[in-house]
């Protein structure tokens, strides 16, 4: 009796833990998708269906396999047959020691499956003595994912969506150095990816290689490889100018790879999935000081980082622990200039915290002008900033706000001066010049500019200025079926038009399967996210990189000539950049302009 | 253009705390009716109004005003002329100096519109030597509220119920001592109620004086009320025997008088409200240990009294700085024999606690018998056992449960044990005699029956035994439409049966307006609540405490009675006693048994 009782009772009550979830369960996409694998795969993914049939005319003419050198700013699509006359037999690249540079190949699959994987050699030198070893070098498969189209006029991509309403098709973005070995059906492209790190005490010249492609381990064919080290040196990552800010999203790290947020585990993944952000130069840690600072617009929200308590006899209290714990794992993985903390006007204008009266999380409504914002703040950002100098970080902390009212935002910096008259403060949005004065951290959007004078100012007084782009955005953009050159022409951007850096929301709040199928319910595919699972990286993720290298290259080059009085050079650099000014943006040229505006910066 | 955005803003949000309510919102009751008044009225309140057409008819019999001692037993209908002949010209009360009795009267205004207020008078001793002063005497309103009606099938009380469902009826129950003057509108009744505390050191013998009711300040009537002082003692409330366990609603007190959980002015309601319990030997506090012990059962869930948190670290811990206060505020009432910690196995086993990690409120799903189960609370046990030494609380805490199914209760049972073999348990619920060893204070439903050697045993090594009524029972049972007869009985069936006292599951689990309308959305109206807020009383809970006092008395008696070898009283008090034994309970002779026992009682 009592065995029988208890037998049943586990079956209606399954002993589950918040954040602990079946490893065995299927997923399913955010378009109600299920993937035909377990959930969040990390080590090994299967693609989805490709939505878009094979066009077997067109593979009758390519009844052979092609194999080639293509172009890192070109997405291949896997359904088409790459045309031979594309690709390249041999590639020749250029390099700072120092830098990082890619290419990308092409397999199309025309006469029968194929069973890849790729041998790297070592590059050598030509008089031999020298070599840039092949584990400077990584290999890895280009991989498919869903993404889906603009807004139905073409005139953006905001707004919720549902995915039947939009085209879908598989794209190639994914970089997987994961996957050993991929196989390929007949009548199907694979990409892939060769990336090259350029170790500084490299000696300059030129160095020769070779990528092996194999099928069932039988070369298919050898790909010849060169790189010509140009004998001058890139500064590290951490040491760039550029200022990058990808807002990091530990949340949604903890619900993919299923670990408790701040455990041991969930640091592991973290260094794992932060890298790239910290190999680009990523400069800005994000960090929650509220409960969803954003409501709830990404899939894992972000919660407070700061434990808020009201205590029993009334006082304010605030524990500064996870955000301590998360600043000092960003600074340890090299992201030491600046932490943002988000944020003190939150899009639901509703407060959270822990009240010890009635043992429940609470919600304080008030807003920027009135008496409570006022106290409770003042109370929150005094503790903040002792808080901050004890730590050190006070003169690195911004309070950062996105996207409000002018007149909120004036309300909001006297509350934040009032608590401490040097709190410095970032902001992400429309065009205020009266804001100016006030905050050290200013965003535009794209189509907005700070004038000349102004940033000559700002720069004077150490103030950053930078812009962002986001779902109003056709182009240049980074939805995943953006071209990946558009992310590289930011940096480029940025050094046209004598901005410090670029913002974008979202580095990795990923969706429900982003390894799979990059949509979401609100905005165009990719939007949410640069980055893949398992310290994947994605065509869009290294385009912006590459244009990161060459703002540095380019800081590196204008000062030389200013200096030398090479004026010719000067204007010339100057010239090529006008090309990236806003007005001269053209989707078709920019791969164009890019490949002419580095081979510039290369022929120094 | 400032000012406007925050003008406009300051409609949109309105600043709001957590209980912090509109004092000049109208009121709504349970049932979707609106009060035309604010809401939760203290200090005064109108009735809503009569469902039932006034009897035109009858009142043309009653064409001047009946005015006249009533019966405590009675609820005296709103609508229906009192006859003459039911009532009394004059009333001859009998008391133990310490007792409280109470008389009721009744004024039909068959002739036009009164305005009724009553003037006391001391009651004075024949020889003039000793008086009672009118500061020992309460006068009230008798109020009425909307009750309804037991289920259709007249077997029970239980279950969802709308409003719609059943008749609506006003009924008297409240006592209302703090409204000063109150209209009777013409062909309608309306009762007072006379309370008389008889101070310890009353020199026995008669005491006589005048209830005076006037209307508009003119007398109407002036009623005699004499006292017969007996000389015997009364103990004071907190030294009596009888185990009365109401289960209090702190939460209730708070979310009706609008104040912040715990605060001074929550402290300064709950005096006012839990005064009655303690005036009736209320031995029990009721704790809740966890969040929600009976889900939302109750208008007012209760909330944790212990803060269950999980550290950054994974460690469990209890704060049990609200539990503290509240034991101690009880304590300092009066209620100092006993704490009931609810509870082991709430109805929906999820225990919430705060988790540092995700800054947020969570939930642990586990039941007994499973490791997680043990392990969080055998931390929570002995955290508690080592808080409740400390405090020198330890021998009067009981870890408390009601309703579960014996196997859970032996496997919760195990866990208690394992935390501390010395922790003291409760359980309310059927009767499994396997449980009787491990439980020290086990309550019974009434229809349930510990045998006379259980009951002997129990008594002998400290157990309590008592019993409880619920929505199962259609009478005896303290619904709002019950007669208060029954209540008074309840008493007296624990001394008939051998029992220590009785529990029931709400003293104070207010419905939303529970001065207006006592329906609920499950269970007769009444189910939910005894006492009416502002401190007010009900007939109910009179009578209740009627039948206290007499269990004391009864002990009294019979040990005198035994100890004098006066066989003759101790069988003629057993014999009256079986009138109270359940098989003996006849509805119709409820009041009149009470009347001889009590008669009985004062004849020593």
């Amino acid at each position: 009796m009592k065995t029988t009782y208890l037998r049943l009772s586990l079956i209606f009550f399954c002993l589950t833990f918040s954040f602990s979830f079946s490893q065995t369960k299927e997923g399913m996409t955010h378009s109600g998708q299920k993937t035909g694998q377990q959930k969040f795969p990390v080590q090994s993914f299967k693609e989805l269906e490709n939505p878009t049939p094979i066009p077997i005319q067109q593979w009758k003419k390519h009844t052979k396999n092609t194999i080639g050198w293509g172009d890192t700013h070109s997405r291949y699509k896997k359904e088409v047959p790459t045309s031979k006359a594309t690709l390249s037999e041999k590639i020749n690249l250029q390099a700072w020691k120092g830098e990082k540079v890619s290419a990308q190949w092409v397999v199309s699959a025309g006469r029968k499956d194929l069973n890849i994987s790729v041998e790297l050699s070592d590059l050598k030198e030509k008089s031999g003595n020298s070599k840039i070893s092949k584990n400077h070098m990584e290999s890895a498969f280009v991989r498919y994912v869903l993404t889906d189209e603009l807004n139905k006029d073409k005139k953006g991509a905001c707004g919720h969506r549902k995915p039947a309403d939009f085209d879908s098709s598989l794209v190639a973005d994914i970089i997987d150095p994961i996957t050993p070995t991929l196989k390929i059906a007949k009548h199907n492209t694979r990409p892939g990816w060769i990336s090259i790190e350029i170790p500084k005490n490299t000696k300059a010249g030129s160095y020769t290689g070779t990528v092996k492609i194999l099928s069932d381990n039988k070369t298919l064919k050898k790909l010849p490889i060169s790189i010509k080290v140009i004998d001058r040196i890139l500064p590290e990552a951490k040491d760039w100018d550029f200022h990058l800010d990808l807002w990091q999203n530990p949340y949604a790290v903890a619900r993919y790879h299923q670990t408790e947020l701040w455990s041991e585990a969930h640091f592991k993944a973290l260094e794992k999935e932060m890298g790239h952000y910290a190999n680009a130069g990523g400069k800005s840690i994000t960090a929650s000081i509220i409960d969803r600072p954003w409501d709830g617009q990404t899939h894992d929200p972000f919660n407070s980082m700061v434990r808020w308590t009201k205590t029993l006899d009334g006082q304010w209290h605030f524990n500064f622990e996870v955000f301590d714990k998360w600043v000092e794992f960003m600074m340890d993985q090299g992201i030491t200039k600046q932490i943002n903390a988000y944020t003190m006007i939150p899009w639901k204008l509703s407060f959270a915290y822990f009240d010890e009266a009635s043992n429940k999380t609470q919600h304080l409504e008030t807003q920027p002008g009135e008496k409570l914002y006022e106290e409770v703040w003042v109370a929150m950002l005094s503790s903040f900033a002792d808080h901050l100098k004890e730590k050190g970080w006070f003169e690195k902390t911004y309070i950062a706000m996105d996207e409000r009212p002018m007149e909120t935002m004036q309300e909001t910096i006297k509350v934040i001066h009032k608590a401490d008259k040097d709190f410095k403060i970032s902001f992400a949005g429309a065009k205020h010049p009266e804001l100016y004065p006030d905050v050290d951290d200013y965003c535009l959007t794209l189509e907005s500019e700070f004038s000349k004078a102004v940033l000559k100012e700002r720069k004077k007084s150490g103030k950053i200025s930078t812009f962002y782009t986001s779902c109003s955005h056709v182009a240049p953009n980074s939805f995943t079926f953006s071209s990946p050159a558009e992310s590289e022409w930011y940096a480029w951007h940025a050094a046209a038009t004598g901005l410090d850096g670029y913002l974008r929301w979202a580095y990795n709040s990923w969706v429900l399967e982003p390894l799979l199928d990059s949509r979401f319910t609100t905005w165009a595919a990719g939007d949410t996210y640069f980055v893949y699972p398992g310290g994947r990286s994605s065509l869009r993720f290294e385009n912006l990189q590459a244009g990161v290298q060459a703002f540095e290259k380019i800081q590196i080059l204008k000062d030389e000539f200013e200096k030398a009085g090479n004026n010719e050079a000067l204007n010339e650099l100057n010239k090529i950049l006008t090309n990236f000014e806003l007005e001269n943006f053209n989707k078709d040229l920019v791969s164009k302009n890019l490949k002419e505006a580095n081979e510039f910066l290369n022929s120094f």
